[in-house]
C-alpha cells in the first residue's frame, strides 16, 4: 500500500485549483493532510474536499515543511514567489504554470511522453494546456513516422483564463443580446462574446504570442526535437470550456492515414473519432479525461501530410489531470 | 454616360440578397428597372430598394428577356434550374451559388485577380466566400514571391448560411445563458452557440467537407494553378458577422515580411494592420468591404513560410460586393 500523502494545493480556489482537488479524490491520490493555500486575496475561504469543509490557508504564512508535496497553480509569480521556500522545506512542486517550464533543470512532463524526465526532481513543470492537447496526439505519430513539421491553429475556450473568462463570457453575451453596452474585461485583449481574438497573452517583437510561443518551445523540449518547426496561431473563441486545435503535419517517411487511425486509435489517453464522427468542445469535452482526435485527412497529392481536429478539457487533462498523473509518478502511487 | 442596365435579383429576400441590393445603391450601380425574384416561398413579399417597395415575383413565371443581368444567389439547385431559362432569354448571369463553379466554361471571378476572364461570357460565377477573402490576401504574394502551399484554417460566423444560422445563435445563446434546453437548427451540423463545429457542408468519403474543398478547387482555378498545394479545415464558430482566416503559406523564393507587408498595403482591396494592431470579426468586419490583414509572421527558422490572419464581412466582399464587381466589369460600368 502507498504512503499517504501530505498535499498541499496553492491556488485552491481557483478553476484549475478546485479541479485539482476533484481530481485527487476521483482518482483516489492517497492524501493524507491536505492544505489549500491562496495569496493573500483569497485566504480565509472554505472549499470542500470530498465530505469536509476546509479554511483556505494564507500561502506567505504556511509552514511548507508540514507538506510532502505543492500542487501551484496561482500563476507565474506566485510559483517563482512560493517555489524556493517550498523547496528548502522539503516540500515537492508540480507547477502548473509558466514560471519554471523552460528551465533546462525543470522536467516539463506529460507522463504519457516523458515520464522518464522525473526521476527524483524536486520540481516538475506542468506543460501548457494546448500543447498537452498538441503532444498527445502527435507523440504516437512522431515515435512511428517522424514529424518533421507541424502547422497549428486553436480554438481555445474562455476557461483557459480561469473563472474569470467564463464570467466575461456569460454576462458579455447577456448583454450583447439585450442591446446593453457591455464593459469589456480585463480577461481578454478584447470584447470576447460572438467574437474571436488572435492573441492569447502579450504579443513578442516578431509578432508571436505569448501562447504561441509555448506551443513551440514546450513541444520541443518535451520531444527533445529542437529541429521539430512548429507553427502555431493561437486564437481565443467563444466557448466556455474545451479547447480544439486544427492540426497539421508532415510526416519524416510517407505513410497512410489508416496507419495513423489505427496508432492513435491504439494511443493511451487519446480517444479517436472515427469518420464521420468528430469531437465538440460543447458535447465531448466536458465530461472526459482524454484528448479527443477526429477528422483526420490526407492531404491532396501528398503521402507525407495531414491533418486533424482535435478537443480537449483543458482544465482537466490540459491541467489538472495532468499535474495530478505526474505526481502519481513522482511518488510512486498506483491507481 | 453608361447605358442603365435592367437587372433581376433572385434570392432577393436573403441576406446576401438584399446586400446586393443595398450595394448596387451603394456603388451608384446604373440600375434601370430592377426585379426581385423568389421561388415561391417568397414571392409576394416586399422588399425595399433606395426609397421605393417592390414586390417580389416569383421566378418560376418572371420573364427573363425583360432583364439585361441577374444575380442568383437563391442556392444551387435555383441556379441549376434557373439559369438555362435565363440564359436562352439573352439575360446575363453573375451566380453566387456552387452549381457552376467547377464549369470549364464558367469563369469564376474576383475582380481584382481574374476579372480578364470574363470577356463577354453571358454566365460568371462568384466563388465561395472563404475563398474570396484567402486570395485576396495570397494573390499579390503569389504574383511576387511565388506561393508553393497553403494551410488554411477558418473561423466562419454563422451568417454564411444566411438569416436562419443568425437566428439560430442568437435563440440558442439566449436558450442556454436561461438554462432552458433548445432546439439545434437545422443550419448547423450541431448546436452552434457556445460551440465551434469542424464542419461546413457535407463531408466526401476522404473526409472532407464541402467547403474545405471548395477552398481547394476554387482557388486552384481562380489563379489557375494546377500545382498549388492548399489544405483547409474550415470550421463554423459562434460569430454573427465576419469570417476570419488563420494562413500558412510558403512561398517558392525566400523572402521576408517586411517586403510582404509592403506588397499587402499597398494590394486593392486590403486593409493591412500592423504589429500590434489586428482585425476581429465583431468590430472590423460589418462596416467594412476590405479584407482585413494582420498578425502577419515569418515562421522561426524558415525564409520561405510566413503567416497571417484575415477578417473579412462574408456577406459582403466574400459575396455581394465580389458580385457587383463582377458585373460592373461584365457591363463595362465605372464607379
Amino acid at each position: 500500500m502507498t504512503k499517504k500523502i501530505r498535499v498541499a494545493v496553492l491556488g485552491a480556489t481557483g478553476l484549475v485549483g478546485q479541479a485539482m482537488l476533484d481530481c485527487l479524490i476521483a482518482r483516489n491520490f492517497p492524501v493524507d493532510q491536505l492544505y489549500p493555500l491562496a495569496t493573500a486575496n483569497s485566504a480565509g475561504e472554505t472549499i470542500q474536499f470530498g465530505r469536509r469543509d476546509y479554511e483556505v490557508l494564507d500561502a506567505e504564512t504556511f509552514d511548507f515543511s508540514k507538506a510532502d508535496l505543492a500542487f501551484f497553480t496561482a500563476g507565474a509569480d506566485a510559483s517563482r514567489h512560493f517555489a524556493p521556500r517550498a523547496l528548502a522545506a522539503g516540500c515537492r512542486i508540480v507547477d502548473n504554470t509558466s514560471a519554471f517550464r523552460m528551465d533546462k533543470n525543470v522536467p516539463l512532463v506529460i507522463p504519457e511522453i516523458n515520464a522518464d524526465t522525473i526521476h527524483d526532481a524536486p520540481l516538475i513543470a506542468n506543460p501548457n494546456c494546448a500543447t498537452i492537447q498538441l503532444l498527445m496526439a502527435l507523440y504516437p505519430i512522431d515515435q512511428r513516422f517522424g514529424i518533421s513539421e507541424v502547422v497549428v491553429s486553436t480554438y481555445q475556450s474562455v476557461s483557459g483564463v480561469g473563472r474569470s473568462g467564463v464570467e466575461a463570457l456569460a454576462k458579455q453575451s447577456i448583454g450583447i443580446l439585450n442591446s446593453k453596452a457591455v464593459e469589456d474585461s480585463e480577461a481578454f485583449p478584447a470584447g470576447i462574446a460572438f467574437n474571436v481574438i488572435p492573441q492569447i497573452g502579450t504579443l513578442d517583437e516578431q509578432g508571436y504570442s505569448e501562447e504561441e510561443e509555448k506551443l513551440y518551445q514546450e513541444s520541443r523540449k518535451i520531444l527533445d526535437r529542437d529541429d521539430l518547426s512548429i507553427h502555431a496561431t493561437a486564437v481565443r473563441v467563444p466557448t466556455f470550456f474545451g479547447h480544439a486545435e486544427s492540426v497539421f503535419f508532415r510526416t519524416a517517411q510517407p505513410c497512410d492515414a489508416a496507419a495513423i487511425e489505427t496508432m492513435l486509435s491504439e494511443a493511451a489517453g487519446i480517444k479517436f473519432w472515427p469518420h464521420p464522427s468528430y469531437p465538440m468542445p460543447r458535447y465531448d469535452a466536458l465530461e472526459s479525461d482524454e484528448v479527443h482526435v477526429g477528422r483526420l485527412r490526407a492531404v491532396h497529392d501528398d503521402t507525407e501530410a495531414f491533418s486533424f481536429w482535435s478537443v480537449t478539457n483543458n482544465v482537466q487533462k490540459g491541467a489538472a489531470l495532468n499535474s495530478i498523473q505526474i505526481a502519481e509518478v513522482m511518488f510512486g502511487v498506483r491507481t
